[in-house]
């Protein structure tokens, strides 16, 4: 048994490997041979916690397991700990028997930033020149980080609801070198890449602040109710994502699917893209968008790569379980 | 994060432990201040195992998480493991973190024992002098220990479907000073408490096996299509579980349920006569049916029991995460 404890992390997964791991879980899971469990997501009544399970199976990577965690919404205040917690533990999917136990916070915030980032790879236009940024919290920074590796990027372009954060993420734009603009949310359409990662029960984004040509990348929307763009752009968009069943159900696309806008084979899996199965973006004036609700198997993919590593490198404890 | 490995299990854990903790989170359960969250159980695709998660959230007992693992149907002849490997990890209910990782395997057996104990303690007759098995394999084995040590019993009567193995529980019949006899299935109405523990798709006990008066404990039932006892004896005897939304749908009250013999209101909670309020045997002549379909707040009771011990002896490792 192989613990891996959080404040390891850093020194273990890179993000080219975190996006490494989350595009191959993603072919994996749409050739079918990666599929993730029913997510149990309870509100506990208690510290008005959220907790729950993602688990999956990933047969190609031969990682089983799951996440467990939460959201403890008083952590920081009462605590001086972070609200998102949650560790991963895998299992030997010969035995039965657990193989690993990963701290699992900043893996969480690796393996987001990694799925749009690997969108941003097979659906953004190949000369795309401005990143845009709708949200500018903790989990914004690693985003833009991840994002900005993907393209030739010459600006970032950013709007957040407290527009008093907005410097965290042109702290990030700046170490990249990239100069950044605050804009209104209008002054998006000037985005070619853009990513939302908001917690918002109304739409920020409009349509119409969105141009032809531009990839979308809605990272916040993973649960019933929540919403970060206007429904209509679906139905003017390509839709892709993680995985079309909490995409239609927990993800931006429930609204456009309740209101009719977009049936559920409008909404294509980002892994048949990455297999070759989709053509993905077909021309430069159209508009992709990217669904990422978060499933176990990314957190499972990033885990499972670091876990040798970590032995390897001394700062696992081996225990005997 | 404190982790007591499954060897150890053996040392921290008696009978008498495991009971107290099982009865007391039954008496929580009803009374509503713990609950069982949805079970995930999934076949998933390799080495014909089962695996999935099962967790809960006691307020009272202050347990938050889950039993993971399942069952691997070649883990003995291919590994020389145990076919059934679950762990139990609990987290703190204050910030969501993990505190304890707990081998499960043993403590499975001991919860799932005492389960059948709680409720001879509280439903079977006072004078109960026969205590009556079916099932002979490693897990009736923990059931007939707990069991004999809730009635004065003065006799054993057993029957399984491979009679060669009834040696297996004589042994503790005999190591608990009891006499016992292999009976054939018409024999078990001499029985005043019976425990079924197998694992069978149609019935083996039939209702003119049971006399009046006579408290039974079907263990063996926890999916979907199995059953141990024909329906129409759940009609004929006052019905209680540890949890209804399981028994009536992967219990063995799910036959009486589908064929119209009882109805849910008809399935009582364990705990309710724990707690005082539902009155349990109210005659000598009642036959109670206890349908024990086994919940992951069980698991979290009996490993929260025995962390703080595992630290005190010394047999836990702590391990900074």
């Amino acid at each position: 048994m192989i613990i891996v404890p959080e404040k390891e992390i850093a020194g273990l997964l890179t993000r080219a490997d975190a996006f490494e791991a989350v595009e191959k879980v993603f072919a994996s899971m749409s050739k079918g041979s990666a599929y993730n469990f029913p997510v149990i997501r309870e509100a506990i009544g208690y510290e008005d916690a959220l907790y729950g399970f993602k688990g999956g199976f990933d047969k190609a990577g031969m990682a089983l397991g799951l996440k467990a965690g939460g959201y403890w919404p008083n952590n920081l205040e009462k605590h001086g700990e972070i609200n998102h917690q949650s560790t991963v533990f895998l299992f030997d999917p010969d035995t039965g028997k657990v193989k690993a136990m990963v701290g699992g916070n900043l893996l969480t915030a690796l393996r987001t930033a990694a799925a749009s980032s690997v969108s941003i790879k097979h659906l953004a236009r190949k000369d795309a020149k401005v990143m845009g940024m709708v949200g500018a919290g903790h989990q914004a920074t690693f985003q833009l980080r991840a994002a900005l590796e993907q393209r030739n990027f010459e600006k970032v372009i950013g709007w957040n609801y407290h527009p008093e954060m907005l410097p965290n993420i042109e702290k990030v734009a700046s170490e990249a070198g990239v100069p950044f603009e605050a804009v209104p949310l209008e002054g998006l359409v000037e985005a070619d890449v853009l990513i939302s990662i908001t917690s918002t029960f109304a739409p920020t984004i409009m349509a119409d602040h969105i141009a032809p040509g531009t990839h979308i990348a809605c990272m916040g929307t993973d649960t019933k109710g929540k919403q970060e763009v206007e429904a209509s752009l679906l139905a003017r968009a390509t839709v892709f994502t993680d995985e079309v069943a909490q995409s239609i159900s927990i993800g931006e696309a429930q609204h456009a699917i309740a209101s009719g806008l977009i049936a559920q084979s409008d909404v294509h899996e980002l892994g048949a893209v990455i297999n070759g199965t989709h053509p993905g973006r077909t021309r430069a004036d159209e508009i992709t968008l990217f669904d990422g609700t978060g499933v176990g198997l990314q957190d499972l993919a990033v885990a499972a790569s670091i876990v040798d590593l970590a032995v390897e490198k001394g700062v696992a404890t081996i225990v005997d379980f």
